[in-house]
């Protein structure tokens, strides 16, 4: 037992094992997690939960319960529940691939939130009730004060939310991540809210713990483990180029706009393409930039080393794992230059707008009009969930949408006739990318942002049938503001399910 | 000439015809004109201008400019503008059939857009150079101030951003005008934005009147001309449906959240079914309600004289022609009891979210799972615009969207199993309700709500086409998260199209 972590008398006496943690979970119950994009998330409770799920369904009992987190866990959590059948039901975000497939085969109900609105939507009493919290902690002061771990996600309102409270201090996350957080208690239920006082990405405007009612806590489990975080795949040539491109267009728009020379704060999603921007932003003529952003990664810490970042603020890290232990060994480096929030913070619309940032995510379809479609693909199967783009896109000073040209070696457009699913408008789409070119579509009609899309984003494979499609669209279509073939909209979708390809 | 409303005497020397203003306008210059859901725009430049214009073109010379507005304004203005062939662009708004007709033609650009982000966008630089700006007043202080007239809109920012300012002085616009305006100067370019200073809807934040160069006034016209208001249709049996629906719902959510006795602000579009919804909240057990919203509209006007409404904040009226004559001859009960502000903050996120607003917003088309179209009849042909829905049903506490079930006595149905043009994520789309019922889709995942969306909202002579096709899509569709069928999704839009109805 580690219990130095736990400097609070009251809650040390709660301390018990992860299988007695589970034990106090019930059948049907609706359960708040931690956890945002693979880090912070519990890992011996649910663990121990799946193993007691598994024996009652072998005992013919029902047991499934409802999970609500931060975002996305790692395979200890959605993992292990959704394998052990676990799951009735999952909200705001997923990306683990077996909760995946059992979302896509209709087997679990999952429910895909923006992320800023999870917190306030369960505190208006929108989702229903909590049972449980599980949360993942970095440690307990003597005053039984809790320090929160690698993300802070929805904790502070599912610590505020839940009946009772189940803790797991890891001690594999560093000790100097006690400082690094900003917990903001000053939200409210209208007709009662407030401005948030925050006007720079490092202002700091909470506490630095979260509070807990101490009576509340039913169970304390210590652990040692490892955030699971992504693998980092280094940038392919496809992502420098699409890289280059917004790299281009970002010293072209502080010159039009008279931007500072810290530009404005990046936001920016998940994977190599961000990173692969993040390392050109090293060498381009920017100063003293800031991030505020929902989740910090392998670049951002490039970044702050370089000189470039002066800070950074996010609600959680999404390193990988070479950089997670890097990240553990450099803390004390890092610290005064990250702050970790609650995600109702880190992408309140509020705060999006009125810092301007440069909101920069991924998509997996956009169509000749400017609509993304960010979340399912084919229009039916989820791929992970709209997470922040939406809280980022429609408040930012400027909507950069990414992508390669195509998918599946060729079999796929990403600019497609219609998008078979809309999770972006056009009014929130300001700027297309793909590794072809980049499409401005500021202050265009949708006719105006067809030409540019085509010509500018698709791939040269796609581009004669993207032109044919529009061009006969434009003569027959309905209405010829936004033209469109109805009967022929979707069926580059339809020919990929039963050909395996877009190509006809 | 009524020069008395003219106080300040270097503008007073500007007065002249309105043809001599329209003379300097240029062919391809970008025009900034006032107006807002018909009130306040200008009446007599444009008609000036559509002749100029007709005048050029019937000599043969090309004569086109781009018109940004505030939101829709009235037949002399984009009606005189668009027969006159004279409207190359528009933005953001329009509800004009004659510039409908060119927009849906393919003669006329039209780029829509988000309400709120008219002003920070076009501050910002994204939609290019004012050259002139047009814009009713009802009169000019001593100082050289401008006192507003029956909408502000973007005046504010035109009056900024443009090289030239034509005025237009209407002496038809109350007197009492004068001290209902709350012109907030604070917004500012990122990074140097602060919070607005706004936490209840009857905040006073700034200033009664405008700001202006006199410098950069080139002309002021006198006018003495109404605004043309859409007409009042009174609510048939379904508006009341509707709106019994929707106020029951509000009484039950306000008991199940302990809602204080004044609910939350209301937000409300235009029609008889937002009117049926303040009719009967006269009756409704709510005291010392509040409007945070777009329009100032009939049924708020009789909300406030039977003192169930306390007072409402808009950027604009949208009253019918009887109403605006009654609010002009009882201006001065009315003028403590409403708020009109720039449209950037009437429709502002940080604050629509702040408050909490109930919006009510119109739809003419939602789907299964919850996606909302609200511009583009069968996906191709706009009808108005997104208008201010988006800035609202995002941020707002609770989003309800409204329709009656059918279109053209049933040939058109409201719930469809895919919509052929999204406006309005689900993610964004709390409550949808018809004259069949209501369907609040809080915490759902798209198969319970397609379940709810189906039963309770969509006319019973199109349910078993939607239960047939749903069924089918769960069973075939690639992914079963959101079930569709891809080939047949826009079946029922492509059926209308060439049929006259969407009945198989």
């Amino acid at each position: 037992m580690m219990t130095t972590r736990i400097a609070n008398q009251k809650l040390r006496e709660r301390v018990m094992s992860a299988e007695e943690a589970a034990a106090l979970i019930s059948n049907g119950q609706t359960i708040g997690m931690s956890g945002f994009t693979g880090s912070g998330y519990p890992k011996a409770v649910p663990q121990a939960l799946a193993k007691r799920i598994e024996g009652e369904h072998a005992q013919g009992n029902p047991f499934r319960v409802k999970i609500w987190s931060g975002a996305s866990t790692g395979p200890e959590l959605d993992g292990a529940l959704a394998r052990a059948d676990g799951i009735e039901f999952r909200l705001p975000y997923n990306s683990d691939p077996i909760a995946r497939a059992k979302i896509n085969a209709g087997e679990m109900e999952y429910f895909d939130m923006h992320l800023s609105q999870v917190a306030p939507m369960a505190w208006q009493g929108f989702l229903g009730k909590m049972d449980v919290a599980v949360v993942e902690i970095s440690g307990i002061t003597a005053e039984g004060k809790l320090i929160p771990s690698a993300s802070v996600g929805n904790n502070k309102t599912w610590l505020e939310m839940a009946d009772k409270v189940i803790l797991e201090v890891n001690s594999w996350q560093s000790e100097y991540l006690n400082g690094m957080h900003d917990i903001y208690y000053g939200t409210a239920l209208p007709p009662n809210r407030v401005p948030i006082p925050l006007i720079r990405p490092d202002d700091r405007i909470g506490q630095l713990h979260f509070d807990i009612d101490p009576d509340k806590v039913i169970a304390v489990v210590e652990t040692d483990a490892p955030d699971r975080n992504a693998p980092f795949s280094p940038p392919d040539a496809v992502a420098e180029a699409i890289a280059g491109n917004i790299l281009d267009f970002l010293e072209w728009e502080a010159r039009r706009a008279g931007l500072p020379k810290s530009l404005l704060p990046i936001q920016s999603g998940v994977g190599n393409v961000p990173n692969a921007v993040m390392a050109g932003l090293i060498k381009a003529p920017f100063e003293q930039m800031t991030a505020f952003t929902e989740v910090i990664q392998d670049g951002m810490l490039d970044m702050i080393e370089a000189g470039t970042l002066r800070m950074a603020s996010a609600t959680a890290f999404s390193l990988s794992s070479d950089k997670a232990e890097y990240f553990n060994a450099n803390a004390a480096f890092f610290r005064d230059k990250l702050i970790l929030r609650p995600q109702e913070i880190s992408n309140h619309p509020e705060l999006v707008r009125r810092l301007g940032c440069i909101a920069m995510n991924g998509l997996i379809e956009a169509d000749i009009f400017g609509s993304v479609n960010s979340t399912k693909i084919m229009g039916s199967k989820v791929q992970n969930g709209i997470g922040g783009s939406g809280d980022f896109a429609r408040n930012g000073y400027l909507s950069i949408f990414v992508t390669p040209s195509v998918a599946k070696g060729g079999a796929i457009s990403a600019i497609v006739p219609k998008v078979a699913h809309v999770d972006h408008i056009p009014q929130d789409v300001q700027v297309i990318v793909t590794e072809q070119g980049l499409a401005d579509l500021r202050g265009l009609s949708p006719r105006q942002r067809a030409d540019l899309i085509i010509e500018k984003c698709a791939h040269p494979d796609y581009r004669p049938a993207l032109r044919d499609y529009y061009q006969r669209a434009q003569q027959s279509s309905y209405g010829k503001h936004a033209p469109v073939l109805l009967d022929e909209a979707l069926s580059w979708h339809d020919r990929f399910v039963k050909t395996g390809t877009m190509h006809g």
